[in-house]
């Protein structure tokens, strides 16, 4: 049987993950893929325990892989941007195929890294950088190669949606649930990428460019956390028929492309609104086939293991191929790949969600209305809450209909001005998912 | 652009498909593929009103498409097991590359067939055969590469998931709601392929077969249909915190394949049982990457169509180079498939839901626990019904532990012996699906 060499940069959960699959499931890797895939040699800072490297050729400088003339396909799982990049770079450099984890380094330089490897006639493979253990990379660029993609919406940050899952089904506060989430090992000390939507970003804009066939543009998308949400407005959802969710949105319009990450109204009974806990999902609309939706394990030592190896097997298949024949990294062909505009955030258009408390007098509720239809709105739900015993202010929760994003901030800053209105309006996103 | 020149053989509702979508999205398919994708030929016993095959050569003789020489793909969507076959094999001597959307063909023949084409280097693709739209064919054999698959669950028939999700949202009985599906044209006038599960465990077999790398074996597949299912036991279903599914389950033991098709009791909380209408879903349990789930529309001229122009796509990209780079048809390479043992339905070990009307007097609910008990099984969950009024018998409804078919056979059989017992047993299976 012919053999693939492999080498593994970085050994920590990823890495560590990639090394116990390979060899625990070796034979039946090799039964699918035609090929015995050995790792010849682990570029790793240090070992790491519980991991079996026995008879590998384990080295501390991650470089003399990725110059390694036994090896074909380096594997880079040290994360990060800069000596990631440089090892990548270099990888390539050396005619070796490249498998990556590392949405941070596709999402900022995907575009350069893809040019370099295209010159060299190798292929830069990176299955595992979004939503963990799931196809969705190969979904998207080969199973959906009949259709246009019109709009995708993903849950891809497993942190986060474990948050908001505890909030809701305990009535949780966001602070109480991430000290608990950083206790299970689910968030980093410094949770900053997950909960502020940085991480779904890097995916979104990968996502977005192997459905639309645009550039990678992480500098375009409109980022907002989960950290601000606060409890009641997740119950108040649930009244309405919603799950709060933190979803990544890319759509295509006429008018160019939506990159947006955001806490999310979606209607409970759409299917992705039952994604909960640490798991992943990502809804994907498109002309032929409508909906579909791919689910499971967005991280994790071996669920991200097994997008790496797919990545690897399918290199397998084809080592030494013509890279004219693979598919490409941005599932369209570069010559064709076009820079269509980001729709600036203002200009984006969706329902939205506002809650304010308001002083219990009457005409209050008249006011409100009226400003939003003054700007051709119109109100789709509305709860009214009576004031508490001791309270004076009443709370008016509702649903606007579809509007741009400057035309709500407008009306926000008029209600906020009234009178009768009490502190500041919570405004969230509201997408439908319907088609 | 290279161009690859396509015959689609049948113009029925996946022909006409098929031409529309290649049609509308000619540029962005050739965007992807590299290649233009040409319908060079047709071969319609009849042309389809509403497709436009202006500039298309349409032939009346399928046969003549399979033996062109200017066609580099024969499409195969006319359906059936008898000329489609002998097309297919005819295509195959030709040298062309097939690709089909046929369930029942590759289900009952796949193994012949994919002897017939290794022979003559050329690659048959399936696709549009399970689940539609849903690229779940590609998600099992190369998404999942890396993973040893434990079993897999699947809503494999929208026409059966129709009837059971309108049995159960509005409280109508089958035949009533088969009448419907019959109007709205998702059941064919003859509806036992679809509510008695030989559709689906055409497409199980299939799904059997990629996931544990073993020849196709319809013949082994155990099926019972949804046609018998009473409404009071989805309502009990609910009551106990389940859903009743029509699924399709394949499960790798050390003592074989479980390959089964029946009505099936999934709790509620599970994804797949919120997968509602004519929708499919797919979940499979790896070893690496845990649980995946792949959803989306599982019929319909246009989801198919996406599922061939998806084969035809992978295909175009690798036109002409050796077939053992390409990904085998049943995801192992044809050396390492193995003919295991299909365990025979009365080992299969699952929970059981039973339902019985007991007559009113003291002591009937601790003679059936005992009979349980006796067996070995324990009660899991307990509904007890008082009499209606004019009634005599009260009516218990048991979840039962796991156990082997054929205990549970020899239970009901001693429990509706039991004086204190009316009428049958009435008894579903139940699966957990947790991992």
């Amino acid at each position: 049987m012919a053999v693939v060499n492999v080498g593994i940069c970085g050994l920590g959960t990823v890495g560590g993950g990639a090394v116990t699959v390979l060899r625990r499931n070796a034979a039946v890797i090799a039964a699918r893929a035609g090929a015995d895939i050995v790792i010849r040699q682990i570029g790793a800072r240090r070992d790491k325990p519980g991991i079996d490297t026995q008879g590998i050729d384990v080295v501390r400088d991650v470089f003399a892989v990725a110059r390694n003339p036994d090896i074909d396909i380096v594997v880079e799982l040290i994360g990060g941007t800069t000596t990631a990049k440089e090892l990548v770079l270099e990888a390539i450099k050396h005619g070796k195929h490249v498998v990556t984890a590392n949405k941070a380094l596709i999402a900022e330089y995907g575009n350069e890294i893809f040019a370099a490897a295209a010159k060299q006639g190798v292929s830069v493979c990176f299955e595992a950088a979004v939503a963990g253990g799931i196809p969705i990379i190969k979904a998207i660029r080969e199973g959906l190669a009949a259709n246009r993609i019109q709009w995708l919406a993903g849950i891809i940050n497993g942190t986060g949606n474990f948050i908001l899952s505890e909030m809701r089904s305990k009535g949780r506060a966001f602070d109480d649930v991430l000290a608990e989430a950083q206790k299970l090992g689910y968030a980093e000390a410094d949770p900053t990428f997950d909960v502020e939507g940085i991480d779904a970003a890097h995916k979104l804009v990968i996502l977005a460019s192997i459905a639309f066939g645009i550039p990678l543009r992480f500098d375009a998308v409109f980022t907002e956390g989960i950290s601000r949400l606060q409890i009641e407005d997740i119950r108040h959802a649930d009244e309405l028929g919603y799950r709060v969710k933190h979803l990544g949105v890319a759509r295509r319009t006429d008018a160019g492309v939506e990159l947006r990450v955001h806490p999310t109204l979606i209607p409970a009974k759409r299917l992705i609104a039952n994604v909960n806990g640490v798991k992943n999902a990502v809804l994907v609309e498109s002309d032929a086939v409508g909906p579909t939706l791919y689910y499971g394990a967005g991280a994790g030592a071996e669920p991200t293991a097994s997008a790496v190896i797919a990545d690897i097997v399918d290199l397998a298949r084809t080592m030494g191929m013509d890279v004219r024949y693979r598919v490409p990294p941005l599932a369209f062909q570069s010559g064709a790949i076009e820079n269509v505009a980001v729709i600036p955030m203002e200009d984006v258009v969706c329902g939205h969600y506002l809650r304010m408390s308001v002083l219990d007098k009457p005409g209050v509720l008249s006011q409100v209305t009226q400003v939003l239809s003054s700007h051709g709105i119109s109100v789709e739900a509305l709860i009214q809450k009576e004031p508490e015993e001791s309270a004076e202010t009443a709370t008016i929760i509702l649903l606007t209909s579809r509007a741009a994003e400057k035309t709500l901030v407008a009306v926000v800053k008029s209600i906020e001005a009234m009178d009768s209105i009490e502190g500041q309006v919570v405004r969230l996103r509201v997408e439908n998912l319907d088609g």
